[in-house]
């Protein structure tokens, strides 16, 4: 039985935004409905034009025999940006401030919704680059890395501080923990990283930004290349600048913390101005 | 400008699949569109029976003024089948047998096509019930978990094993592993979860129960009570039948370990029974 247009565009959309980045040939569509090729080149242009007008993200289409349609998720510059500016008021609320200058984060990190937003913001970052591994170190790093997986479709590794005898065998990398200046270790499975990957570095919070550099060395390691580094939040509170990473995106930055008075002040990182070209606050200050 | 059909239904299918278990009213459709409830409702029913043709979900329409439609997730029963026995295969690899009869799985828990079947088989069994977090271990636990948020569009909350300084105040239980029958301590950030809560516990492998033994205490801790017990893989071998918890489901059953061949058997768990009322091998045999 031949399936409806609506039918056709409610199910592409659907196949879509839950196979995203994977080229779909005309004709598994045009099977999958006993519909002609022209057809759903029609449904196509549909959906590529919605998608477009709502900020969901690029329909990528190839013509021909051989094409298909890939989706790209996005995100619109003022969905972005209002996204960044409720998590500021969020992460200022005091009662957020943990002994020793921490941030509770927890929380918003295992919160389905905020997950959705951060992972399509920094995918949008990468969104026309080649992206085959997302790297985070364990634990806090893990559900951004799964998160922007999820919208690059591509796979996340996890690197650890402590082995786990259920990875069998490890490559290990020594690293200067920025803020005590420690030497420490880090391990990752020989077999979860292939060669000559390129691997996108996430994590929660970046303070004097060890433990990304020691990510850096590890990717050396797999003789693989960095293709870029964004981090949920920054802070250079009490790191005197000392900062082990330059080029990096923030979505956010902890720009005040003031433990006596027991006071937290978070603002927009450079993710807008990076991504949208987008002059913040901390430009103008 | 009013929105056309075509397009309303792309976006539309795109709002739902992106805020599962969300009531969205007519009202906010009918603005978003500049278009009539009466339209709306059309374009709601259409929806319904696609997302039911395809095995893509529920959706849930309140009729009345006040009333929407909320989207839940499914899988049909032959996606959950052959995701279960492709993945029965692909754990049955010699090359997965790690040293002590463990079974690495960390590139499937980092696989976003993986993660995202496993979310949604989990979801389904938990479809009509309430859910108020998730739980799990970290750290191998924590994607399982996420997934399932994602589906379920609840919160997880990330029980720890050692204590980390960003947590704030902590309630920690003791529980007997089931493996090496020793006390062991895990923590969990009081303010995670809150009291009273429907809590459903994951985790991506079970051997003894000791774990999930020790999150059920948790749950106790923090007068909530427990939902269900899924775990992505169990396994009885080297267990001696001892087995510190009953009532829980398991997607994967690892029924063989041999370390001298170095040969590995796995077979579906009891999910497609539990959950479809399906014979599977195991019960078969």
């Amino acid at each position: 039985m031949k399936v409806r247009r609506s039918d056709r565009l409610i199910d592409m959309t659907s196949y879509f935004l839950q196979n995203p980045h994977k080229l779909v040939s005309l004709t598994y569509f045009a099977k999958r409905y006993e519909s002609a090729k022209s057809s759903i080149s029609e449904d196509l242009a549909i959906i590529k034009r919605t998608f477009v007008n709502r900020g969901i993200g690029v329909l990528e289409t190839i013509p021909g025999a051989a094409g298909g349609a890939r989706f790209i998720p996005s995100v619109a510059e003022d969905e972005a940006e209002t996204f960044i500016w409720e998590m500021a008021a969020e992460l200022s609320q005091e009662s957020r401030l943990l002994p020793g200058g921490y941030v509770y984060l927890s929380d918003l990190l295992g919160n389905p919704e905020v997950l959705r937003h951060v992972g399509r913001l920094i995918a949008r970052e990468y969104m026309g680059r080649q992206v085959d591994a997302i790297m985070t170190v364990a634990t806090k790093g893990v559900p951004i890395a799964q998160s922007v997986a999820y919208y690059l479709n591509a796979p996340f590794v996890i690197v650890r501080r402590d082995s786990k005898i259920t990875e069998g065998s490890t490559v290990s990398v020594n690293y200067v923990s920025g803020s005590s200046q420690r030497i420490e270790k880090m391990e990752l499975s020989k077999r979860s990283l292939q060669r000559g990957s390129h691997v996108l570095i996430v994590d929660d919070f970046m303070k004097g930004g060890g433990t990304v550099n020691g990510m850096k060395s590890m990717i050396k390691e797999f003789d693989s290349e960095v293709v870029g580094i964004t981090v949920f939040a920054e802070t250079s509170v009490g790191e005197n600048g000392r900062r082990l990473v330059d080029d990096y995106t923030s979505l956010l930055n902890v720009d005040n913390v003031n433990e006596l008075n027991q006071t937290i002040h978070v603002s927009s990182g450079n993710y807008l101005e990076k991504v949208f070209g987008k002059r913040t606050d901390r430009q103008i200050q």
